[in-house]
């Protein structure tokens, strides 16, 4: 199975600007939307985009795959919009973060057989075309959750796309999915913001913090849009994540309250356990 | 005042080695001591040390410094043991991550003149001399706390010292050291911790986590005896930053029970605050 030849990208954030510049790479012909002009200027004027698209998508023409990297609400209006293009593309995917919602969508629409819902796990707290670059996925994994009724050339598709961006595919049902990523990812986040918020109660700026204690808080830079969006979405599976480092914490807390140093030192062992165990 | 031109570092893992190895850089003789032979030989074979010392630090001759850059009771040990330096040299110092006690025992056994206590605010995970690089302190924060004698000789001999290896001096007295350091380093080490071992009781391995949770984990591989001792040491402040990152956390879980989008967003919104604000 060929990679597709064309293809429509709807948004250019650093995501969907990500996904332009790298197709673009390679030789891909990119069509373009974005609601911020300036996004899309940017795109057209560094030849990324070779053509704009309307805001209803009726001239994705013979676009073979359609990439839908916007988020919430708006990635199903999209998906409602390309109903049309049902019998023509033979990709319809998206990046979000979560893909219960987006996958079931697509069955409900009748798209059920073309999209396939893609999670690209590549980006940093940054967002906006001028943080997009063509190897963002390079190397990183991507998430492909099919719906009930993904066709195989669908699902090829999906794999050739992203493998064509340096990406690795890993399936995984969505619910999956979204199990797995409430912890390595929707955590992280959360335990960091949380951490900005302590720290910012305190008094205490960014500036003081060591190397470690700024990567801790890197992910609270991310936009508050879109991580409400994700942490509403999958809130049930979230709420475990954050249950457990409650824990760990308190049981810390606890341990140097009653200056239990074999207690402590036993549970940072286990962590540095998991740590090198995980590295090799 | 001219930074010394000898210098006795005592313990040779990433910190005391990145010290010797920097002052050598900079045409500083080194001398040096560790417990751990292989990082003793591999300092003289790359020429970084240029005279061993024996374990009761009798010959350090005419060094004008002494760095010890080993923790807990083995530091103070240390401290005992170069009482009789005391007329000769102008400064000793330390590199630990927790200053009240070194600098209560410097005082103690009567070096409270020439001790001011060392803390750069730099390395990473790692240990050992294989970390060791003679950059490590370039650009990165000191604080030097001083005794209750400490002479301005002996500051303005830490001060040169600290700079002569690229690192900014800021001196803080040590008891608001390490209550500013519960928070900027030793709770986001905790933190890392306890998501590491929620992710141990999940079954899940650090190669799952994308680029911000690798972040978030990266610190729970410090050592565990180095990161139990300053734990406990500053246990009655970590106790404080703990408590309120718990907080943090359980409000977004209550808030994410709730369905609270605009609470949920808000809370992010100032999060995302902190971190622009402090980024310039």
């Amino acid at each position: 199975v060929s990679a597709p030849k064309t293809v429509a990208v709807i948004g250019l954030g650093m995501i969907g600007g990500s996904v332009a510049r790298g197709l673009a790479d390679k030789g891909v012909e990119v069509l373009g939307y974005d609601t911020n002009d300036s996004y899309l200027d940017a795109a057209v004027d560094s030849g990324v985009i070779s053509r704009r698209l309307q805001s209803n998508f009726d001239d994705i023409g013979n676009a073979e795959a359609v990439v839908i990297a916007i988020y919430g609400d708006a990635a199903v209006q999209a998906l409602e919009s390309l109903k049309q293009h049902n019998e023509r593309v033979r990709l319809i995917t998206d990046v979000g973060s979560t893909k219960r919602t987006i996958v079931a969508s697509a069955d409900k629409v009748g798209l059920g057989n073309c999209f396939v819902g893609s999670h690209p796990f590549a980006g940093d707290h940054r967002s906006g075309w001028h943080a997009s670059r063509s190897d963002l996925f390079e190397n990183e994994i991507v998430y492909l959750s099919p719906t009930s009724q993904s066709t195989e050339s669908a699902m090829e598709a999906a794999k050739s796309l992203w493998m064509r961006l340096g990406a690795r595919p890993v399936r995984m049902d969505a619910a999956e999915h979204d199990a797995l990523l409430a912890w390595t990812s929707h955590l992280p986040h959360i335990v960091s913001a949380s951490i900005a918020l302590a720290l910012a109660e305190r008094g205490i700026g960014r500036r003081q913090l060591g190397r470690g204690g700024k990567d801790m808080a890197r992910l609270s830079g991310g936009s508050p849009d879109l991580w409400t969006a994700i942490a509403l979405e999958n809130a049930s599976e979230i709420d475990a994540a954050l249950d457990a480092v409650e824990r760990e914490l308190s049981g810390f807390r606890l341990m140097l309250r009653q200056r239990d140093r074999n207690g402590v030192r036993e549970q940072l062992t286990r962590a540095r356990n998991w740590h090198e165990h995980a590295e090799g």
